[in-house]
């Protein structure tokens, strides 16, 4: 179980690299976060949560958020009807690539890249009446905070220069993976990365995956089959073009968002968020890698 | 712990699955093998080995001899020796392809593919007087059968068919990543692929990635964070472009060869070794898989 | 200077080939063609027009449509404005790909692949207050006939299924070449393809590319550089991927389009439409390109 | 009929181009050539031949010797077997690249990229008993010039840089696409490239291009078929990735060497080559275009 000593710990110890990384600027409302939050926060399996640095400050969840949409989407639909339109293996390419897409006719690698998590968001405009709600609630209800909201400025942001996103859509689209209206699922997609939650709540969010499929508040959210085959996928894919990297360093099953939060997870022990905006040349927060190291060092525990 | 029945139980299992793959056919000498062999062997924490089926049967362990490669690597290189030239992260691509390395000038993406797997032989080319040798009596010794040979027919024979690894490791020197004589590397490459084992002797072998490093003699092959990251790598990068898909199913780091072997391990439990002849469309073996995968649903046990 | 008897041999020496090619079935309006249809006119530099098969019969244009958009471009745009957006190199992937537009970081290769197309609509919206009037009258004017009209349900069809068309337009809006509204100038783009003339009217449309580019009313519509240039790209890019074969069986510039017309012409000699709805592997009339080959021959002429 | 007057011409008004090109430098002894050359002959249909700048001063031809190349196995092949073998579609790659003969399984695009060449070189072997001596023999007969000789030291040199050219060579065998021995082949190949040719004798050779076949000295060399054939294929592919942009300027079938030689045609005209060692961006001689573009605006001659 780690102590509050060792997060604090962590914080200080990556402090250094602030300047080493960059800010994502693609749209304004996320470059101008400031770039030396350093934040964690660890939900223990006994479920208590403990944090150091600004772990109580929100920011913009981004691709964490697919998470989310997978494990609604797991909820709403049969194994196959979404394994027969996204893949489970890693992509070998960055994370909004075209050229496999193309390669492999419309079926997107693994449901952490663009090109994946659009087929889920489509998954679920297509069953879900008002899925922008239905995800809020959610991610409400697993994280025990009412009061989340999404950032309209960020979303609208994005939709702004979600040409690639578009050209993606599209590209599945013509090869008859992608069923909704474009501009609608894009919609609702940038709302779910627009998410603000703070790494509090994104620990708390995650225990599931810590917990066999549980919540916080006791819900089997998903079964522990599928929450071990989410684990397994979050180590092989979480973290775009760095997945080996990160496995190599920090051995944990985890996601990124370019927003500089990363989740990971040790499965029966512990569910942890970092928060560090600036990234590294993979998309993945620098200082936030770092901290995870650390941690799983200092604890001597990974899945390896 | 598991039974031998259980082991049993995972060959009855599966042998409805004969048929359904396809046994490597590029050299005759693979191509010969009786498809329908079954075979399983695991060496649990304790030391004790099991097994069942044709366990007792030696086959060509091919790919699997990429981990005693990089294994023997750690142990004469420093680490950034070794990852300056080759990298960490899932391909993407087949096991064979050369458009990776040449977009990615010459950097093999990970040690598992052919291609890094060539700069792992040329990197103990250059500091072994006699790698062959050294690999042999290394294998002889963490399996503890000093019996072990190489199949001579076979390395001849994938010598003799080595035209698209010999397109490979000149494109690498063509980008400064390759020192040695290619078709000097290649023999030694070809030897080490060519090992004979059976499954018992395989999971002993590999006793030491379940054990922290230290063989079943007690020796410290590897330290306790490098056998840690040599499970990572073999978890994200072990099974070609099969990897999602086994850590999905099976939820181990492992890795697989064209003869049909897989090995696979749970950190701090247990090292396995299956073996069936006919390979998936990944070339991995299809009943071996399946028997990995009904092995750890019966124990609840995987890494995440 | 042919005579209608050679024209006439070319239609009867080719008619075996009906039932080797595939019509072009994306699309209903496409796929309900008569296969069978042979026509061939051509238009000496005297301004004489002959023709033999179905010349006078209209067919959808199509991608011919490529040579009127760049030309007019040509007219409303310095040079630099124009070959700073699209390049001049034959493409080697197939007319309708992302992977190089995504590859060359939204520059597409040519101005007849349809992402290079997609550009040259771009630009003509940009200026052009009524784009498809505009390339209306421009049609009609140069090919004499004003009665040539859009076929609405083919523009509205391909519309419907434009979803690779947005794909690639918004994947180089991504990148910033692409400025117009995407659905807008796609709805002009298929209009340009939709318009329907027969062979009597294209080999009359494009004298100026045999002609200095003098048009048949001895308007100046591009300068002798440009026409000399225009022939140039035509002879390299104008037949997708398979310019290569079309130069070494035809030996002349040319543009074909999927609903099985070619364009070609020998500079100061003649132009030449020849239709033939059955494509071959690579999108382009297969009886057009044999009777084209067969007049060359005839006539021993080519630009080579 | 050009005047010498025009041809130095030509050389005076691109030498403030010289500086604005690389030399090639990948062996040495192409790197210390004199970067300040220029140089160009026309030798006209009737047979005369005349020259300005250092048209007498020999160079290595490189790539120009892949039309010798072809032109011998014309002569030894029917068509049949050389094009099952290699294409005749430009590549939209770079001279060098693997990816597209692994995308294509081992069939190279044009006979002019390296893939090509060495696929023509594998059928001279084949064929000819001493295909060095052979070269040697007819390119002499073809200029008239007993005394020309192969480069030792380039081709050593290039033999001894050759780990690209045999991971084609060994990537085209894996796919059954070359017979020989790759170290012979290459070794044969590099001899072709090391011829050193000045200007004069280029363009003496390369007349049977512009003379339907018949070498100065009346020989029929290849059938006027062939000969058009040929033309077509320089068009489309003689310029590396830049063939589009030299028709689009030049307006003439061509061949470039990365020597910074270029040989180019007027069927029933002229053949002419120009040198000056500084490379543009593609590979192609940056003052040897610009000659050739001044030569044929005053001329207003091009095949477009």
């Amino acid at each position: 179980m780690p102590e509050i000593a060792l997060l604090q710990d962590a914080v200080d110890i990556v402090r250094p690299l602030l300047g080493q990384g960059k800010v994502a600027n693609y749209i304004p409302a996320l470059a101008e976060v400031n770039p030396n939050k350093l934040a964690i926060a660890v939900t223990s399996i006994d479920g208590t949560t403990i944090g150091a640095g600004d772990y109580l400050e929100p920011f913009s969840i981004q691709s964490i958020s697919k998470v989310f949409s997978l494990t609604m989407a797991l909820n709403l639909y049969q194994e196959d009807e979404i394994w027969s339109r996204v893949g489970k293996e890693p992509s070998g390419h960055s994370f909004n690539s075209l050229v496999q897409v193309e390669l492999e006719r419309g079926k997107p690698r693994n449901p952490f890249i663009n090109a994946g998590a659009l087929v889920i968001a489509d998954l679920l405009q297509a069953r879900l009446s008002a899925p922008k709600h239905r995800m809020l609630d959610k991610v409400r209800e697993i994280s025990g905070n009412s009061s989340l909201c999404y950032d309209k400025v960020v979303a609208h942001s994005e939709y702004q220069a979600s040409a690639r996103n578009a050209a993606i859509a599209y590209l599945m689209k013509s090869f008859g993976n992608f069923n909704g209206d474009v501009n609608t699922v894009l919609k609702s997609y940038f709302h779910y990365c627009s998410m603000r939650m703070n790494c509090a709540d994104l620990s708390r969010s995650m225990f599931y995956l810590a917990n066999r499929g549980k919540t916080l508040a006791g819900k089997q959210l998903i079964t522990p089959v599928q929450t071990r085959q989410l684990n397994a996928l979050l180590a092989t894919s979480g973290l775009y073009d760095g997945a080996g990297e990160f496995a190599y360093r920090v051995g944990m099953p985890g996601k990124s968002g370019v927003g500089g939060g990363i989740i990971a997870v040790i499965p029966g022990d512990m569910s942890i968020c970092v928060w560090s905006p600036e990234l590294d040349n993979n998309g993945n927060s620098l200082a936030g890698t770092a901290m995870l190291e650390h941690v799983c060092q200092q604890l001597g525990r990974s899945i390896f």
